[in-house]
């Protein structure tokens, strides 16, 4: 069961050839979700053989053009390639007049739907059996969030020798499934550890950028496997940090730390920085276990068991 | 004095990290021109370290994604960057409220300037005392425009040396510029070929995308130096080119041939071919002197003398 992150951009807002604007791709369970879509984004994905037709949600986390300039091209690239499945797009503001101000609905050959987020707190944007998707506001200069990808707590899987060595029923089945241990005929108990495999920890991933320092965020993100957390600029540059509502390397690795996340990924730098060393440093003397969000990198969180 | 030409983008609408969407930039006399603005063309303008601060014009020959879709994120960077001067912008259709929905006019700290074209004929768009640039109809789905880049005829040269021998006015220079020969007080006359320098031919480029054959824009482009041609097919899809209003290689060189064009660039390719070299010689059976448009790749007129 993959829980994978490609990065496709993880420049600030003035792109290069080597770091094209902000978007990740995230394949949880071989379903692929979009989040951010800067200008090339359709590039990249071709360039890193990402399987576009299982693409059906986007979420934008804010419209500035770096985050989302890519979409006009995304969505006719779809059209173009015979398209039929339904497209959603996630965004505060009004990406969907935009989007229909740049092409015309009448040419597409699938359907959009536009999902404009408004809320001031953690809310499920999309939940299927096995994956939950939820945004919670960032402190930037408009309108922003930040997105969590989840794995849902799934059913215990029961041994299948048990089965015939105890000759379970259906009725069995779901009381183990559910936890419960099983009571013998002969009022002997087997505990639901011995009759279950090892339970397998949700997995999660949250995305946080654009935003200034923001604490509020921890409770929403608290013990995230990944975190990507902006970080535009290091400690020197603190001010300019608040002014333009972003990060430093520092604010992040400090999110990251008070979150009891699992590991950071850090991008988004300022242009200005050559030596992103620099930039990576910072970050790890808070948080250790840090790196640095490059285009092309696929980022794996394994699977781990529940110790008992 | 340059006139060069740059390919900043040669796909079709199926854009790779190879081929970017439709751009090129022309360089005359160190002023910079860009034509059409695919995504992604402010990515390959800082890659091929093209002069921003020198690209005042931008001539979008229709509004078709892959011609137009790279205009946000150039507006935006160059705001990013402190750009001041004003920003001329050419283009059919109303790509001024699509910019203005997409971005806002009161972020912008300098002017934009849409100028729509609306025509049936050659029309000059911009001129300066050295450089004209026109746009004619070509013949596409949707109202598009080619571009014709030309170089003014200056004023002669004076021979230095003529103006001691001489002792020439400047009365005298200004008829002698103009082309008159020169009576000397002795009744003799000196040529105007032997007190001025041999005059250079006056240099042009046509770029023509997208379009079906159409040789009503023949008279347009006749004698170009350099012609661009969209050669979105081979002639076997000679069908599917007429349906999409696209030209075939052959069609291509068939324009530079009637056209006298002395030399052809065609690009445009449709992404189903992987080996380019079939489109070439398809073309070179036609018009010999053909190249293919790759991304990254000067194409330079030189400066030429006419021959007396």
């Amino acid at each position: 069961m993959s829980f994978k992150i490609t990065i496709l951009g993880s420049s600030s807002a003035l792109p290069s050839f080597k770091k094209f604007p902000s978007a990740h791709v995230i394949n949880i369970h071989e379903r692929f979700f979009l989040v951010d879509c800067g200008e090339g984004t359709q590039i990249r994905i071709r360039q890193f053989k990402i399987k576009t037709s299982k693409i059906n949600h986007i979420f934008i986390t804010h419209l500035h053009g770096d985050h989302f300039f890519g979409i006009f091209g995304l969505i006719s690239s779809f059209n173009l390639l015979g398209r039929k499945n339904d497209l959603h797009i996630y965004s505060p503001g009004d990406l969907e007049k935009m989007v229909y101000t740049v092409l015309k609905k009448n040419d597409l050959n699938f359907k959009l739907f536009f999902h404009r987020l408004s809320t001031d707190k953690k809310e499920t944007v999309y939940e299927s059996k096995s994956i939950k998707i939820s945004c919670f506001p960032l402190n930037h200069r408009i309108e922003t969030y930040g997105y969590l990808f989840e794995e849902k707590k799934k059913e215990k899987n029961i041994r299948k020798e048990a089965i015939q060595k105890y000759n379970l029923t259906i009725k069995d089945i779901i009381k183990i499934k559910t936890g419960d241990d099983l009571i013998l005929e002969d009022g002997k108990t087997l505990s639901n550890k011995n009759l279950t495999l090892p339970e397998q920890k949700t997995r999660s991933y949250a995305y946080c950028s654009d935003t200034a320092f923001e604490p509020k965020i921890i409770p929403y993100i608290k013990g995230v496997n990944l975190l990507y957390h902006e970080a535009t600029f290091t400690k020197d540059l603190k001010e300019t940090a608040q002014i333009t509502k972003h990060s430093t390397a520092s604010d992040a690795a400090k999110i990251a730390s008070k979150a009891k996340a699992e590991k950071l990924i850090i991008g988004h730098f300022s242009s200005r920085y050559k030596d992103e060393t620099i930039i990576l440093s910072e970050a790890k003397t808070i948080f250790t276990d840090t790196q640095i969000a490059e285009d092309g990198v696929t980022f794996t969180i394994p699977i781990q068991h529940i110790k008992e």
